[in-house]
């Protein structure tokens, strides 16, 4: 049992809290952020402050230019990142290319990470994941799925709607999910520029720390050669699987650098403002709130870097990627609710990042499969096994 | 014991009702609403079809041209009125002009009624209460009060800074609360054109339902004659209580419309939508949470009618307001989080009404008192009335 | 809307609260107590009591020898008794007796209201319920009834074990559920010295408020003439709600009383007991807790004298009843649970009633439907009902 | 960052989990248990067995006959052994003898040791810790201490009343914690047949698994030799700290291992029972109840395993200690009321140990402090850092 971070990882832990409070902090008025995310010449020149850094894209394999970070030390590094809702896009750390980087390393061809992974890794590119359907389509339930891809010649020809795809609008390209005429599914690789394809429009979000934003796409007979295919035929929904873990995990990572970014404005409030002939923190109202801060970042952190480990380890994780997803996405969301309340009314204006924190971080506790479904999975996974257990037992 | 409401207040919710419905919700995505709320045309066409529907400023009394309700006759009418973000502001009926009209019924003089209050029941103009300031001044402590009133030959001088104040852009007038100098409080009326008042900036927040938003005000030796005060010297934080037990009240009715609203749409929704072979609704996960929605809204209507009853026997009110207050904002804020929940990606997007009202109520929890002051302020009674007790046993 | 008492009600709640003040809980040592409730001498002790003051049984009909109390006036007598653990055995109207009344006022024949409702009314005798099976009988899911009626001439023999059965040892006769041969269910009346019945244990149970504890009954070939059928054959189910509205609510009501000596247990010893400098009340970690337990005893009251009021206007009360059921049993479990935590050390003792209350409370979040079987019957209500409007709505 | 425990560790957690499962367990219904928990005779029983697998006392030091367990490894060893609430009692690693040794091995004299603490290691005596003193006395705020030490020549004389004292009867000796005339605290060993020392009474508590249950102790003018002053005079508040961290540590082990147990039991039920067509666990309003118990025993331990490593290090764990006190009593706590509620019925009756588990837990969030002075102190430290460091920036 070993709880310290190696002095490697601490030192890029600690060289990341500086480039965040010294160099990303101070664009976070910047007016080139809207509802849909700091536009692209804001996301360049912080691209270029990370890289200047050398801390760009720590978590991609060395060959491809990154750090080659374990899962352990993006925990570490990305948390820290977080803690400005700019750091992962400055970092290019965040969703969702840093889930694609990810995917693209495992089953991409050498050809294709040529193509497409090589200029992401560089921040030089954007790219979007087109996987969720507007209903009655794929939702929290992927078998709804209802884009097609239907062969022609050598090429597929893509049809359909996705929407919530973040980071669509200024993508490269996009992974998009479609399935197959025998009810399989299967990624393709695609230029967003390809004839067929339409950003209907972008979708006023809560959010907005997303470059990008939140796009409706539509495919109209989308042409994609066989060569473009991500990985094989028919294991679009495997994929999926490998993609989820580790970005569910990098989401808590850097929402809990959110929440421990809103924890301390509070904090520093609440030691500060008087009422009643105290400092608010005395009072045992708003210290208690802060006292369980405290709890559920701990726990939080703790848990993803359990799971991180598991990984490290070679280990699926997935009830525990599962757990971590729902516990860490509920502390965060209560911390942040409980800051917004220690700010009284300045919680809720821009006095202070903790609304703007309070906006983003709501929808953690939907994206990637909402709580709902990752309590039904794990309690589907742990029933299932008992039955088996007392089946077994059964003579 | 009755439960029922009169024919005449049944009926009036019902018109109300169908009025929100057919006239108001249409105007939801008028453009001419901005993150400070509806503005002053789009406010005047919304004010015209109140008055057409005969239901403006129906708390009014009837000599100033309004309805006369009963607080019980509020909480049917007000909550069918704030189905819609904009339905209050169409009745006239929003905060803070619903407030200061009450407060200006009970201790404004005839001609002050005369000069303020008949336009502002007439919907024609708007007003503003100055209470609130920045730290160190007022916050949810109100003994800390910065802003000054020196008596000057038959007038007072004003000065200081208020901030978090609702409807100062647009505001034909403000009720000031200044400190004197011997430390008591007073209640100035005074024309916002009047030389020295300066509107700094607006503040960004949260909500979005108040008209003109929430601004800063300075006072820069702001010249009032003894005229103009409110009511008497010296009884400005006597005044803030009349004013806030029933101000505290109809925020209650109007969010818990609100909430209803958010509550079916969610619920349409679950009902609708399908996922895993069967509709939202009828998985455990998400009926749950529409259970839980509707004992929310049960108890919190049921907390208002209570206290607007013992309001209209003639009681203060003060621990029941409390706590009602407490109740309706908390369970509020779970109805409309768990509407969030349940629509999933939708529901952190401006695709429905939700996302909206997820923004407007978050602050009820803060505005009026937080739940903490509340709270501190219901134990402070019954601990103290306890001792009181016990020490009058001892022998 | 009116939340006034009448008189009538006031006074016999106030001679209800004297009457357990001074005469109820000077018994609450009483060595005749077990984990099995209080035995026949005290009980008799009690009732005597009781009928001395003239509260014994006040809900059964004037006819019977009650004093035909509406549901509204239930609520307030009903709590007031609920104060002590055993007022609801001195006045009579503890469970399952007070429903098992309820229950053959509506359906027993002139005969059998002669003969097993009049003594059962005047407290010189007591019934059970005999519905409630173990695995794999009949638990929250009534559909799995396994105790068979099969007819033999003009009269049934039964077969099966019930558990769970409150107040069987020492009943005079039972109310049995049972399955018949078209799948149907039937209530028969059945004295408890009928051969083949037999009492198998007592079940150790957390609570102790219920004479006669809990116990597993096993029925073998019970043969019970026609006439003891109460109401009609196939009927069981139908009688089993007609049964469970009203007694859950009193339920609700009685618990409430217990949770209201909780608080008021707590909150003595928070104004006097002194901790870091003030009194414990004073320091908000506890006042919070003291006004949380205010609010929930608010709204737990206001729910039930609204379904009350509901089943007085002949309402069913189906939805409303399932909502104070979870409502109440679970605000009153955080106010006793909350009043545990305040006394420290001696709340989790028999220093005080609380530990008591606190053991006898727990059961009501399962008692008469789970929480989860009530949350899930409010969502397939309101889920279904919003379907068929949806369905409507289609052209 | 490494989460495996070592072959050793894993090992031995191995070895007490058989001795659990086959050797304690089938004594949970031996009826030498009262509700002061098992009796001198079942404990020597229990102990013996303990001896003969290896596993008694295994967190003393090797030197006195422990296996020196690291304080990752007690987290390991001490859950598996909380699996029945017996297994601490066979283990000999219960309170407060457990901490009553750490605290000697470290301040004990030698002789004091020889005397003592062997004995106490071997499992042939157990001890008491006689803090917590009735109102007024010292509580949870132990300043204010009302138990005095009087010298005389080259004694002390002891009087004062202590209650809740845990193994009070049947100890051998006790820790007496005593004011001085200068104010400070001093501790004092004490065998419990010295004249003056009274058991006034047994309390009647909730839990029941500590030998000896609480008592009332009288102390009347005791005479103590200044030789059997543990450590030095004046220290007793220090001392106090030195074992009240480790054994809160403890606490939790040993409780989160009845916590696991309760929740196999319900999982078990959830996956066998049926209702409404499926397995219980089906149920999504069960299976959110039994994913929320993997989650809260998932994070409780995370946060004692951290702890203890922290220890181990070196440190003091003060903050940390104090926040898996509350996570963990507070998870446990959660998890052993979910699955009395998915038991339903026989969750609140002996039908399983279910009931026992939840009486027992209970107290948890009170002793070694309860929650609020964990948070409130949590608090302190966190706002006066936070102002120091503020006090520290201004010019």
């Amino acid at each position: 049992m070993d709880f310290s971070l190696s002095p490697d990882i601490q030192d890029l832990q600690q060289r990341t809290r500086r480039f965040i409070a010294d160099v990303v902090i101070p664009f976070e008025n910047d007016p080139r952020q809207t509802g849909h995310g700091p536009n692209e010449s804001l996301r360049a020149e912080l691209v270029a402050a990370g890289r200047a850094a050398g801390l760009l894209t720590p978590h991609a394999s060395v060959e491809h230019g990154g750090l080659g970070l374990s899962h352990v030390a993006k925990a570490a590094v990305f948390e820290a990142s977080g803690y400005s809702p700019l750091g992962p896009v400055a970092m290019n750390i965040h969703a969702p290319d840093e889930g694609n980087i990810h995917l693209m390393e495992v089953v991409a061809s050498p050809s294709q990470k040529e193509r497409w992974l090589r200029p992401l890794v560089e921040g030089r590119t954007r790219s979007c994941f087109a996987m969720t359907e507007p209903a009655p389509g794929a939702g929290s339930d992927p078998s709804m799925l209802q884009t097609v891809a239907i062969q022609d010649g050598d090429d597929y020809l893509i049809s359909g709607t996705k929407w919530f795809i973040t980071g669509a609008e200024g993508a490269s390209f996009a992974i998009i999910m479609a399935r197959m005429e025998d009810g399989s599914a299967t990624m393709f690789l695609c230029d967003m520029d390809r004839p067929g394809i339409v950003l209907e429009r972008l979708m006023e979000s809560l959010d907005s720390c997303f470059a990008g934003g939140h796009g409706v796409l539509r495919f109209e007979n989308v042409r994609v050669p066989a060569t473009d295919v991500l990985g094989e035929i028919g294991k679009g929904f495997r994929y999926a699987q490998i993609r989820l873990a580790p970005a569910r995990l990098t989401h808590c990572m850097r929402w809990l650098g959110q929440a421990q970014r809103a924890h301390d404005v509070a904090l520093a409030y609440a030691s500060e403002r008087q009422a009643f002939g105290k400092s608010l923190g005395e009072h045992e109202g708003v210290g208690f709130m802060l006292a369980d801060n405290e709890m559920d970042l701990h726990s939080a952190r703790l848990t993803i870097l359990h799971t991180a480990w598991v990984l490290d380890q070679g280990g699926r994780g997935n009830i525990e990627s599962s757990m971590t997803k729902v516990i860490c996405s509920e502390a965060i969301w209560r911390v942040v609710d409980r800051c917004v309340q220690i700010l009284g009314g300045r919680g809720v204006t821009a006095e202070t990042i903790v609304m703007r924190i309070f906006k983003d971080v709501r929808a953690f506790r939907i994206y990637d499969g909402p709580s709902e479904v990752h309590r039904w999975s794990i309690a589907n996974k742990i029933v299932g096994a008992r039955k088996k257990m007392l089946d077994a037992e059964r003579p």
